[in-house]
């Protein structure tokens, strides 16, 4: 089970400065969807200049446009990049083909997925190299951390490599990390701590069970 | 009918020279999806320093995240943004919330939608201004510009506006005229044009029934 870390709401220097702190203990740094609205590509390609090990997401939610929109964030330095799940068969396979090129990966994030087993059987296929259950910042307030989706795709789709992410804490990681995602994104958790470092520390030792 | 172009896989620099030919001329400039992951919005701000006048649709295809998202593009300067019509309604009233309080409009991008007509109702309650009837690029080869989704919505819902975009281009725009959708945004017909400025005149010309 990794651990990332979304930074989402800050520039680019914020997130530099954050990472500073940090890129020796996270297992990837997520650069969330805002950040990249507001900045484009700049603090991928700035993370990457300065931690060339690092392992970098971009939140890029992709949902079409799939070749030219990943090989954008591949060529800035990214690892892995996201395709909304529901987009067009084209665009994921599109997303997936110029990830593989890159050495890169696929997150698929199933925001607004109303039938997530089929669909995941579905991106599987195609490629795609994670699923993402995700509770949109939209919604957190009203939906609770889809873990019952965790589940049940870990239990039909054992072979897929899982993510969760959307309203992860302190108080709910305990029964997230029953479910055994690969991957954890926990964002204002860790970003809003009052130490991130030992926010970072603190939230890995609970999902490696140390 | 107004004549939206799709400014899309150039930067800054080039989209600044490409509308400083044409800023007379079109009514709105779309900054694509593309430009945004790559450049942030730059292109939006440098736009609207240079032509406090401009139209300026940013294609932020929000799908979560609505208001601050929809925040960055309305203080860089956009006067129109998109949200993904499918996302969850919390993110479509955030953005609409957002954009009103910017004196900006909200457009709908109906990408993914299986249930236009219910799903349009659903906007248009919510507040949403534009329905965009939206063929991927991903699929532009496979699919027609959504001329029957056109119609259908015009029919149904003739007190909504609409916009088309998708593969529109000198050979089909005929047919789309004939479906009097608000906005029709164009893209590689006109961005690789020979000439751009005489390509949009030509197009308005069509639309605009002269």
């Amino acid at each position: 089970m990794k651990l990332q870390i979304a930074i989402d709401m800050v520039d680019t220097s914020i997130a530099v400065n954050m990472v500073a702190e940090i890129y020796d203990v996270i297992d990837i740094v997520e650069i969330g969807t805002p950040m990249i609205m507001l900045e484009g590509m700049k603090p991928v390609n700035f993370l990457r200049e300065i931690y060339p090990n690092l392992t970098i997401l971009a939140d890029t939610k992709i949902i079409d446009g799939g070749d030219i929109e990943a090989r954008y964030a591949f060529d800035a330095g990214a690892d892995l990049v996201t395709v909304i799940g529901i987009a067009p068969d084209d665009t994921i396979q599109a997303v997936v083909k110029t990830a593989h090129e890159h050495d890169g990966l696929c997150v698929a994030d199933m925001l607004c997925c109303t039938d997530m087993i089929n669909r995941s059987i579905e991106l599987m296929k195609i490629g795609v190299d994670y699923i993402c259950l995700h509770t949109a910042k939209d919604e957190q307030n009203s939906k609770k951390a889809p873990l019952d989706d965790l589940f049940e795709v870990k239990k039909r789709l054992p072979e897929i490599k899982t993510a969760i992410a959307g309203g992860v804490n302190f108080k709910n990681i305990h029964s997230i990390t029953k479910a055994h995602p690969d991957i954890v994104a926990v964002g204002s958790a860790l970003t809003e701590a009052e130490n991130l470092r030992e926010a970072v520390i603190n939230m890995t030792s609970i999902i490696r069970g140390i």
